[in-house]
């Protein structure tokens, strides 16, 4: 039996060592070089396949997607129904998109922004309003969401969360598809956090229609995935005024090529895919723990419900 | 007995008129318009007085800054030593500064000015330090300054504090003069974060010296006082490498001159003293019930130790 490691375009000689100080005795291979039998590999570690993967590696019972995210994976028609997939559930990742989100919220609250352009100008300018009320709405409640919302808490703001199931999160109102509070949710907050994992359901969950439950001056803050968001819906929104600001992590096409319109919007603020990162040593012992528990036919960690997504 | 406002440069009407509703049948007095009789005014609500203050109200026996700050009174040599002074302690003061130096220390930690810039080129650049490692330190552990240490830890940083005599606050490791560990201090951390008030111990305090205590390309934010700041000493920093960024909130001139060196320093993030404002209808509420207890003889609230100066 062998690992392969199938990371297109990264350069995976330390996860490869990682792996092999975690496993010794085991074969850590990397694909496609190094996979001269394709029998043996019954496991991969995964991140922006090919399609033709399964046919290649057609032995494959267990996918270890390379992040938090298996929207590669839940997307690819291709993918055997009798392959189990986990994801990496890592508690530095936790942390790093808590902080981009804390910051995007500060940011706009204290109108960082507005001061900034003025510094350019030499110019000391104080405005009426000091600070900007921010309501924020954490859209989806799993570990990330739950932990964003918790803080943002914490920190003084007045927080929503609205998830599938009803949750109880400290001193955040939490809402619920179930409990059919969607509209509620919406027009409570004034600042969309989008946390969601990408499935079928929430491919274009961030359009016209959901602006314009919100109140007119938005803003909108997505960490979740690209995909999420109609992005001339919210261009739209930015000229009508409906959306005031955005902070967006996330594209449909990733590196945001040169001649996109969102470039050129002073409202919004753009970061390269960078609120939080895969520590790649942490995501070497998951994946390590979890090819010992299938090896020996236990139960395994972070196990993906392809059909919710997550 | 009556209570002069001296706020001179300031529309005071709205805060007149609420400590006319707080205090029914007490006469509230604008300076020096409304003030006909100096012997009735024993007590005055202080903010950039000038230096005639006392000769032209020579009975009073209470001011109350109108502000968290102190250092107005304290520099002054005129005010008589009989004279008892209070300050505000307002709790959305404490949330407004919490709030501005967790968002100037996640915007260094995810160097969010560096992907400002390259947005203006339509450049998609990932750095490869994804984070910077901060490892902010509080400078001075009072109210404030307890309030965003602790903070700062729950938002997962590692942080130290140091104060004069030995403090303890969860998750801080606070560090003291009195346990003779400034230099222990400074070269644990990485971003200095001062919230002290202004008195003739801290006049200057970040300067030179103190920059080359803290290992090469440190931050500094300043939200005490701009007086604190040896400016030049900044600049000359910056040009070295010592320090590699700064957000200033306070200057020793305000508003900032057009001609001020740091308007030029893209490594300086300037904003216009912001950080927090005292809430007007909050301070009014504290300076009426401490006159109530003032006429009552009672022991007041948040009275400042002019020796100490906060």
């Amino acid at each position: 039996m062998a690992i392969a490691i199938v990371i297109p375009g990264r350069d995976v000689r330390s996860l490869k060592k990682r792996l092999e100080e975690l496993l010794p005795g085991e074969e850590i291979l990397v694909y496609p070089e190094d996979v001269k039998h394709p029998k043996e590999v019954e496991v991969a570690i995964v991140w922006n396949h090919s399609a033709d993967l399964w046919e290649r590696l057609p032995y494959l019972k267990l996918v270890c997607s390379f992040g938090a995210g298996v929207d590669h994976l839940i997307f690819d028609k291709g993918l055997p129904p009798n392959v189990r997939v986990t994801r990496i559930v890592d508690s530095q990742l936790t942390v790093g998109m808590r902080k981009y989100v804390c910051m995007a919220v500060l940011n706009l609250h204290k109108n960082l922004f507005h001061y900034y352009e003025l510094q350019q100008k030499r110019r000391w300018g104080r405005l009426k309003e000091a600070e900007i009320d921010i309501r924020p709405g954490v859209l989806g409640l799993g570990v990330l969401g739950a932990d964003i919302a918790y803080h943002l808490h914490v920190l003084g703001f007045e927080v929503y969360g609205y998830s599938r199931r009803p949750k109880k999160i400290e001193g955040v109102h939490c809402l619920s598809e179930k409990e059919d509070q969607w509209e509620k949710f919406l027009s409570s907050i004034n600042a969309l956090i989008c946390v969601l994992p990408l499935t079928p359901d929430t491919y274009g969950i961030l359009n016209e229609q959901l602006f314009n439950k919100m109140p007119d001056g938005s803003y909108l803050i997505n960490v979740g995935r690209g995909h999420q968001l109609i992005e001339a819906d919210l261009i739209r929104a930015i000229k009508s005024g409906k959306i005031k600001g955005a902070f967006l992590d996330v594209f449909s096409t990733e590196p945001l090529p040169y001649e996109h319109a969102f470039w050129d919007i002073p409202e919004i603020i753009i970061t390269p895919h960078i609120a939080s990162l895969t520590d790649p040593d942490n995501a070497a012992r998951q994946i390590a723990a979890n090819y010992l528990k299938f090896k020996e036919g236990e139960e395994l960690e972070n196990v993906v419900d392809l059909g919710l997504g997550y």
